[in-house]
């Protein structure tokens, strides 16, 4: 690469994109880890697409209608701490850039959208950016179709590598941009060529241009260290409305650096001669960190570029109605409705009462048949499995290319495409969503999960047949350590409800949260009401709580989720008809259990009695319940899974399993 | 669809692979519950592959030459137990084909591997056929490049749904069956244009072909119902050996049945009624399960139809050297040498003497250069981290078009398909997989590493960087959850060693399953030798050992695993100098300290002193060691992560996060 003709072609622009490679190089150096090469190879295309199209206000990063950037391939985080730092982001100051890495900083190894308002994403699992981004874009789809385009008009760019790419979740989301013709949304692929173990070649040969066209998006492909190629690009892109547009931007890790177009490049640059060479052969001639006057404050004349438009959005804004305004504050700022907590209260209230016999996945529907009507910002769906999620209510609509406005989406066999697509909707704001999927195929979904824990991100997953009362489809699909792995997540609420009511109690507290997501953990089969007493308090959110009190001497303490509770029930009768006094607590969620104080705990979990727990899954993690917080000699049991289902009726597998009523009480008798 | 055009076309075919549909039909209904419409409507293209091309020898179904099938659309099961049964299978007779989905039977909602021996692998969870299929597929072209194409000679098929092709890893599986050449792997897709929400444009419209034409695939369409035209493309498509092959099949799922072309048709067709007309439609007059004499004798010719090929295939392998043979015998039924062991202690004798500072990741790589050439099974890997998972060892070589006896794959950036081709690997028999990535991404992998679990596969997951102690990365990469994730899943050995001596017990251990996969928790970090005392025995055989025995009372026991033993021991230190005896447990792995008798467990964990665990991970857990097994009053306390990590040196982090000798001794000190 001649970087003196790149240099000479467009030296304004060189230096402008070079100060990018120069704070890259020295924030990388003085933290001695990162990764340089990214930053340094894609300077090109964030210039142009920062200076001429990205449409943001720098001082305001949490203007509505900005467009939103994903640095898909987060490890390249420096560009965006540069291009933050440049354009004269609040937050992100020089001092943080030249804090790197360190403790406290905001500019983490990769970028935290906790860390700043203006990071839109936490970025570093690759391929995660590429399939948030096309949540981001479905929603700017369906605000603007919801609230009109005076206040909802703006557009997704994703910068994303040959990691991205290869991960399959890239193909779930190329699947569901394409099918749903998202055209706001602008992906650049930094065509470097190279991996960490050596050049793209050696594990792939994937013609990912004829890859992006199979799926239905609009290709270029351009020289990305051309500024003109990049404006034009993304100019066309801009154009192409009912398509994703993929830009393969050709690049050079490292541009000008001795690890150029090597492996070598993609991550640390700390060699001082070299990186001395480096700036050099650029013509950067300041000293570490220093950007000379003009270069800044060119950049940050593009930063305050959208000052204007943000103002004419808000007079545009203000021009609404004030209902109209109103409701797009509050579904924006993630606010519940009232409305929410009385609908919830009144089903409970009738239930309670008629006492059905219902699984708590169709009583999850029947949740959301209540619920969607006056939580409008709501939007469900399902990775193939509607009908056996109940995650689609009467009144939502289907979304698609023709109805922006339906809020169901068929999201295919894509659990994962799904999961992180639903985080990239609650990030941009403006939408709740959830989705569905069977409990076991929380697997599928898993580094979305988890990205929604750390990114704060609200996200309900809605995961139904989750356990071997899943019956004949066997163990494939029966749910054994899925509880333990979404208990083990920080950061994350697992309700397993044990009828209706705590399960409408369980949708009031996911469908509240502004910064935990929710795990719904649902059975296929019918469970009897055992909340048959109305109580308006949600009980669910103290986490655990007695459901059947001991008659005479308390012996037992029997503790139970979902369709366990039922179990736990009968097993009491028997116990009593005993003579053995025996509560039952039914321990909807473990988290806000463990959140109560410990006289709270200590009042449904007292130290005396027997204890045994009763789930159908695995034991792992139960001790906490089983032994935590007893003063004296613990006896303790547990009654579940000690390996994988099987293949049969579901009441013949809890019979084989010994999870019944009977199993439930002698195993009580032998502790005693 | 015109039935009777197809039946009149090919009387005799169709009354054959008719033979399926009833089957499917009657199973289904007999069990209630099933998927008929995908047997019904890939019969012909199971008939043509079964009856003409598929090597196999339905008495002998563990030859080891034998072509490989996976159904990667399990949920098809009716299909290859039908297509057993026929052939006459030993363990798929008619009883257990009217068994489908009960208690106790062969025939498994899904197909699993351990219920049959002609099952190759278990399949249900979609995608995860095709990508296993490339390990089928790599281990062939390894073992046929190793012992000679007279003993190793055979093709991998597999139909896969458009479930399977909308999961992202079946994207990652075409990229590494693209890149390797892998001739010998035929796909058949089920193109029957449904999926159970509705038609698959409902939510996917990529276009297969140019999609696997982009990662060098060969591809053919056909009409799936047309049985010449399935045998030519079958012909064409081994005729192409330097590119997988995918066959694009046009079928009706459900073909002649009421619910033919529908979601309805994906599903249980119960209905008496539509089934009685559908085996109308069809010419089908036996009763239920009846297959008329002549079409089972047929079906019976064909299943014997390999039976000659398998007596030439022993008489050449008799005709190898007495050495290749035993070699080949030896690889194929997953015996270890003897010298595993021998090379495995010698290493142990050399370095608790010499007592290095290494990292385990590096540890790890120390092993397998001793283990590689005495266990030349063995394939090596990473998903684009080789460098930094330390799995590449000297004398591998590198698995390519051009070089089939490599023994080091780069997979690329796909975890998922690299874990499912090793599974596939090792299921074919011959290989012992091992593959790396950073332990976060056990996300990534973890419906292949449940599978392997499921499945009995003996895949060994190398997982480096697995903790905080990875740094600067920061909680994207950091794994807080993993080690209970991987703990929580039933039939997985999580091994977390404290040095060098740990890792090559623990890299013992794991290459000598056979029906266990296991998990290496490896760091980062140095640490320093803490096994510095040599013993020919395997102590992290024994799951959890005294490491340093209390001096005086014993009044606290301090439990670590991996990197914190080295912490516990230095607290240990500090507490001893107050008085305080301590003893420290190193506890590599759970699952087989809980394999030993109670008496052990007992001697290891006394029940009187304070018990303090340290792990710089979730605690979830953890309290089966804390509280387990005591008879007296409980204390107990635990020292890691109570959320995400962050991005700082690692060191920093253990100190930010009070992972440190203080804190421990500071725990045991607030609860005695």
């Amino acid at each position: 690469m001649d970087i003196n003709a790149l240099r000479e072609a467009h030296p304004d622009h060189w230096q402008r994109s070079t100060a990018i490679r120069a704070l890259t190089l020295d924030a990388v150096a003085a933290a001695n880890s990162g990764h340089s090469g990214m930053p340094i190879g894609m300077a090109d295309v964030a210039t142009v697409l920062w200076s001429k199209h990205l449409k943001f206000d720098a001082k305001n990063p949490n203007w509505h209608d900005r467009d939103r950037f994903i640095l898909s391939a987060g490890h390249g985080s420096m560009l965006i701490y540069s291009l933050l730092y440049l354009t004269g982001d609040a937050q992100i100051t020089l001092d943080e850039v030249k804090n790197f890495r360190q403790w406290g900083s905001r500019t983490a190894g990769h970028p935290e959208n906790t860390h700043a308002d203006a990071i839109e994403m936490t970025t570093g699992p690759l391929g995660q950016g590429i399939a948030h981004s096309v949540g981001f874009a479905m929603a700017e789809e369906i605000l603007r179709a919801r609230h009109g385009k005076q206040v909802v008009d703006h557009h997704t760019y994703v910068i994303a590598g040959d990691g991205c790419l290869m991960e399959g979740v890239s193909q779930e989301a190329l699947g569901i941009a394409g099918r749903y013709g998202l055209g706001r949304l602008v992906l650049f692929w930094d065509n470097n060529d190279i991996t960490i173990d050596g050049k793209v070649s050696l594990s792939d040969r994937t013609d990912q241009v004829a890859r992006f066209k199979a799926s239905g998006w609009h290709v270029q492909e351009i020289d990305g260290h051309d500024p003109e190629a990049i404006d034009a690009a993304i100019v066309a892109a801009k154009k192409v409305t009912d398509q994703p547009s993929m830009i393969a931007c050709k690049t050079h890790i490292a541009l000008g650096h001795a690890a150029q177009d090597t492996s070598k490049g993609h991550g640390a640059l700390t060699n001082a001669d070299q990186n001395a060479d480096a700036k050099a052969a650029w013509g950067w001639t300041t000293g570490p960190f220093e950007i000379p006057a003009e270069i800044k404050s060119w950049w940050e004349e593009a930063g305050s570029r959208g000052a204007a438009e943000r103002e004419a959005w808000e007079t545009r804004l203000a021009a609404l109605s004030e209902r109209k305004q109103a409701e797009f504050n509050r579904v924006m700022s993630g606010d519940v409705p009232k409305k929410l907590s009385s609908v919830i209260r009144a089903l409970k209230k009738q239930n309670s009462e008629a006492a059905p016999k219902v699984a708590t996945r169709k009583a999850s529907e029947m949740v959301l048949e209540v619920v969607n009507p006056v939580l409008t910002e709501t939007v469900g769906g399902s990775a193939d499995l509607t009908g056996s999620n109940n995650t689609k209510t009467g009144d939502l609509g289907v979304f698609d290319v023709d109805n922006r406005k339906g809020r169901y989406v068929y999201w295919g066999i894509r659990e994962h495409g799904m999961a992180s697509a639903m985080n990239g909707m609650s990030l941009h704001g403006g939408i709740r969503p959830y989705g569905g999927t069977f409990m076991a195929f929380t697997d599928y979904a898993r580094p979305a999960m988890r990205l929604a824990a750390l990114q704060k991100t609200p996200t309900v997953f809605v995961m139904t047949h989750d356990s071997i009362g899943l019956g004949e489809d066997g163990p494939t699909h029966q749910p054994i350590e899925h509880l333990a792995i979404s208990r083990a997540t920080p950061n994350t609420l697992v309700f397993r409800p044990a009828d209706l009511i705590e399960t409408a109690e369980a949708w009031e507290i996911a469908f509240s949260q502004t910064e935990t997501p929710s795990v719904l953990s649902l059975t296929r089969q019918n469970l009897p009401t055992v909340r048959t007493q109305h109580k308006n308090n949600n009980l669910t959110a103290q986490g655990a709580y007695v459901l059947a009190e001991a008659e005479g001497k308390r012996q037992a303490i029997l503790l139970a989720t979902g369709s366990e509770v039922e179990i736990a029930l009968a097993a009491r009768d028997l116990l009593q008809a005993e003579g053995i006094g025996t509560r039952v607590v039914s321990m909807p969620c473990w988290e806000l259990f463990e959140a109560q104080d410990e006289a709270y705990r200590k009042r449904v979990l007292p130290a005396g009695p027997v204890r045994v727990a009763v789930e159908a899954a695995a034991r792992f993690g139960w001790d906490r319940w089983l032994f935590g917080e007893r003063g004296r000699e613990a006896k303790a049991g547990f009654v579940g899974m000690e390996g994988f289902g099987a293949s049969a009726p579901a009441e013949t597998l809890y019979e084989k399993f010994g999870i019944t009523a009977e199993g439930v009480a002698a195993k009580v008798k032998s502790l005693l």
